[in-house]
């Protein structure tokens, strides 16, 4: 069935029991798939139906279905032409694990980070009526990206925003990554049980109809009455204080209900909403079991499910900050929405008083972290690098200009290699360093780390500890704060890098002969004074940076030491692939570094 | 009566007609420094009996105001011992426009930035709870504030955080700067209306209370009834979705009732929140009737009032795009509740359909402005410096991954002199020039603004032109794409430069004689190849950079010609102060630009 879907229109004409049956072949192929290859697997197994039904109610692309992070969209790349390469996804060369552009006519947009649809979806929605289309837009969100302050901003809008034509998709699965937190999360859960509420409203009515006593009057205020029980009793009353339509709760396996309120959207041709339960993991029993485990995964063996997560660095973290919580009672630990992801799970169960998990909500971790240390404790805020690049502004007004003492441990930084353009961390470093009174440490083993983190916690001022995605780098002897070699040992050239790329360096110097290598731990400020002893006399000075060019450490140096100067670091965006081919597109194996260093000093 | 409060604790005996004078002679000590010295005047007239309740209810600095902004806090600051220095508002070293902790310990943040304050007050609460402090803390927020992103993400948080001594404040003044936009916005104007819900539920008591047959069982559902409309009815409802105990609406001129309730918030001891209603301009009828006109005002003549409010570059701006938009039926305008501060008044009343206020959401701004753009449109964003400090992740992940064409038009680029640290907009260059395929201008003329303005709405991908609060820069003949001096001519010294400090920078090329001076209209990607042509033979390469020297065109600039360049730009926070008083402290005055250079070419 799967292999004779080319395009959406092919939907068109299937019965209840093909449907059924793709169904099924679509979540075979995603187990397979994903088992393979890793990637998100609970969320997409989840929304199988929901996909289904939107293709065969919207037609894509002219109409535009918008998928809220991208990472729950392997149905839609399934249903999209997409069936033949989906083997290869997540691999270099291969179909992206995120919607995608450049990909698709289908992807609307390149996506990843969360909380970004609607505010996409209402700029297409008004761009289609300001131009007189009467093409629809569907933006589908998870309950986890309704926490984030951005969907709230552009909710906030729908109510400005006549006659648009757009239907909002609440794909809720009780999760945003680890279990979804907040009032608001608290409010989708009353109503998903909203039931009992039709039940009381069904009773009522039935026993005030049997007293003979009511005339019309209280006919017309009964009325009354259940139109103001109703707007509670179906649990509008969030989205109707926006002034969004809510058109109701909806079963997420259940495809042929899901394509009536679909077609009631469209009907009603304005900013309606519609809430979809779906469950996580559907049809592969572990990750119906465990959907926190399932969400993104590394390869497994399907027949035998995830053996163990491996944990490199966030696991070390988390150890690092349990050992430091048991001797520190004023330490506190801050994520959003990613406990797990930065390994802080045995942080939140060890000392539950003194973590917080805020939800996908960057931008209010950091201030609230801010507020913590002015209260007299020291709060640590995991969060992956990209994700970080949502928190500058309360980094420089709400960190470092009241002079609070916050630590950002960032997680993922450098490429992510399976993930691709959005989960790079390849611009903290850059941005980061135009905070005023910041540092930033980029430890490349567990000893730097743990080092650093202890260090970073009795500091003072806005701190940053960037590691990447994994395993510790094993290249040699790291002792000693900043370098690996010899201040005194004078070369012609001095490759200068930080984290995981000292391992490429060390290569290149290897095969050199005559250069030698300078790992950076401390990025910024950077120390000039050390630095110059090691440069001194160096024909070359080679920056291999796993960062933005402009901005970057390279860029620093190379305004200290002039023409001797070469970068090579990152210029624009780097595509997903595993870490081998990404870093020979970006000249970051040690053959081509040693080969550019060689060309640079003929 | 004002001359006697030296601390709030000296409120604690006034009676009720003291309070009453108390209250007219802050409104008239705020009339006399704002007209003399500008700052903020509808949003302070009319905050001063909440001020007054809160402070005679809450013990500060034990207990903790945190006013979200800060630009309300005029009446705080004359209860806090800063009446004697109050003449000096916002003048350099005198009172700052805003709550400042370098000020005073009654000021629990230095802010400026909208959204803040209920994350900065949940880390304060929950820092008391986890010491075991009974200390209460407030969160003073405007009803445009509950449009901003980061304060929905701090109130969905509120309810999972049990027992904070938290209470939130919403001062409704209908207003964020502009009229307040939006679907919350509209629900609290049904809110405020609310007493007629309230009065038909008297009615339906009243006549079901007549009815005979109404027994136990209709007396029981009735009480249910009764329960849920009383959620609707007093408009609890959205922040009962969230998990936020609501307290009611109180007139915010009854410094009685505020008191009353602020102290049921104390005796609850949990997070609430209180709606005031507060009349923007209270006690200043030219104010009441324009509060828009006076939310942030130069100095005017108080018995006259504002005559004409002088437009500069924000003004020019806005007509410039009313002449782009009749000619090309693609352009629109977004505004994050700046319509008036960025000179769109007129294309919002032109180009109804075309413009966007959004509320104070530049993130969802940014994102709107992708959609619009993949949707066929061109969007020019108009923002201030500062606020765009939010939107970096936006520009890189919505925009400038997507490939899609926004315009930036960034107001009040550079040093934003009375309202001081906050507010100045100094990062802008160093962390946009970061964001791939971007290009950054830096008009500072009227002409230069229009070109740069035609080029951008026809160029592609993320375009930004940045300009400073004010009029243009008169000093010289700035016709030529970049600089303005001629490249054949050869000097020892060239000044390289952008914006406003051009003036400068020809003035102290006067003082030297041996010097010229390069003023560059695009600062991003510097052009390379005219610089060099410039600086050839130059023993000095002088930058003078209104803006952060980490990551600035300084710095590019230094990494391309080495040790040959200075740069004199900014490092770390500058206060508030006229420009005059700012200039000398940064070294930006033609005086000391020439002495610096001396110096170096001894």
């Amino acid at each position: 069935m799967i292999e004779s879907i080319r395009s959406p229109r092919d939907l068109d004409g299937l019965s209840d029991n093909d449907l059924s049956l793709l169904a099924r072949e679509i979540r075979d192929k995603i187990i397979d798939s994903v088992s393979k290859n890793g990637g998100h697997l609970s969320s997409n197994l989840g929304i199988v139906e929901t996909t289904v039904a939107l293709h065969r109610v919207f037609d894509v692309p002219r109409d535009a279905i918008i998928f809220d992070v991208g990472h729950q969209s392997y149905a839609h790349k399934l249903l999209t032409g997409r069936y033949d390469k989906f083997d290869a996804l997540r691999q270099y060369g291969g179909v992206s694990g995120f919607t995608n552009r450049d990909e698709s006519e289908y992807d609307f947009v390149t996506a990843g980070h969360s909380g970004t649809a609607l505010s996409t979806a209402l700029g297409k929605a008004q761009a289609n009526k300001l131009g007189g289309s009467d093409a629809f837009t569907v933006a589908v969100i998870g309950d986890g990206s309704f926490t984030n302050g951005e969907t709230f901003e552009a909710l906030n809008m729908c109510a400005s925003s006549d006659k648009l034509r757009l239907l909002i998709v609440l794909n809720d699965n009780e999760m945003s990554i680890s279990k979804n937190v907040g009032g608001l999360s608290k409010y989708f859960s009353r109503v998903r049980s909203s039931r009992k509420y039709y039940d009381f409203k069904r009773g009522t009515e039935n026993f005030l109809s049997k007293i003979p006593l009511i005339g019309r009057p209280i006919a017309v205020m009964l009325k009354k009455i259940k139109d103001l029980i109703k707007r509670i009793v179906v649990g509008v009353n969030f989205f109707d204080a926006l002034g969004v339509s809510f058109l109701g709760t909806v079963n997420g396996d259940d495809e042929k209900r899901l394509e009536e309120v679909f077609k009631e959207a469209k009907r009603r041709a304005s900013c309606c909403i519609v809430h979809v339960i779906t469950k996580k993991g559907k049809g592969y029993e572990p990750a119906e079991e465990r959907p926190d485990l399932y969400h993104s995964v590394a390869p497994f063996d399907k027949n035998v499910g995830i053996v163990r997560k491996s944990g490199g660095f966030s696991e070390k973290f988390g150890e690092y900050m349990c050992d430091l919580a048991a001797t520190d009672d004023k330490i506190v630990a801050v994520s959003a929405a990613m406990t797990d992801g930065t390994g802080l799970g045995d942080f939140a169960k060890k000392y539950p008083d003194r973590f917080f998990d805020v939800g996908i909500a960057e931008e209010h971790a950091t201030t609230f972290c801010a507020g913590l240390s002015l209260g007299g404790y020291t709060p640590v805020f995991a969060v992956y690098s990209t994700f970080a690049q949502r928190i500058y502004d309360q980094m420089i007004h709400d960190v470092s200009l009241q002079k609070a003492h916050v630590v950002f441990a960032l997680d993922r930084a450098g490429i992510v290699a399976g993930d691709g353009v959005t989960h790079h961390g390849l611009f903290d470093v850059a941005i980061m360093s135009t905070v005023p009174n910041i540092e930033i440490y980029a430890p490349c083993t567990y000893a730097e780390l743990e080092k650093t983190l202890k260090y970073a916690v009795y500091a003072s001022g806005p701190v940053v500890i960037r590691y990447p995605k994994g395993e510790e780098i094993a290249c040699g002897d790291f002792v000693g704060t900043n370098v690996l070699c010899d201040a005194a040992e004078r070369r012609d050239v001095v490759i200068i890098t930080y984290s995981r790329l000292a391992k490429s360096a060390v290569g290149a110097e290897k095969m050199l002969g005559s250069a030698k290598t300078v790992k950076l731990l401390k990025l910024f400020p950077i120390d000039f004074d050390e630095l110059d002893r090691h440069v001194d006399g160096a024909k070359l000075i080679y920056v291999l940076e796993e960062g933005t060019k402009n901005g970057g450490v390279g860029e620093k140096i190379a305004a200290r030491y002039g023409e001797r100067v070469h970068v090579c670091a990152v210029d624009g965006f780097v595509p997903h692939g595993d870490a081998a081919s990404l870093d020979a597109l970006l000249g970051f194996t040690p053959e081509a570094v040693a080969a550019e260093i060689r060309d640079l000093i003929k």
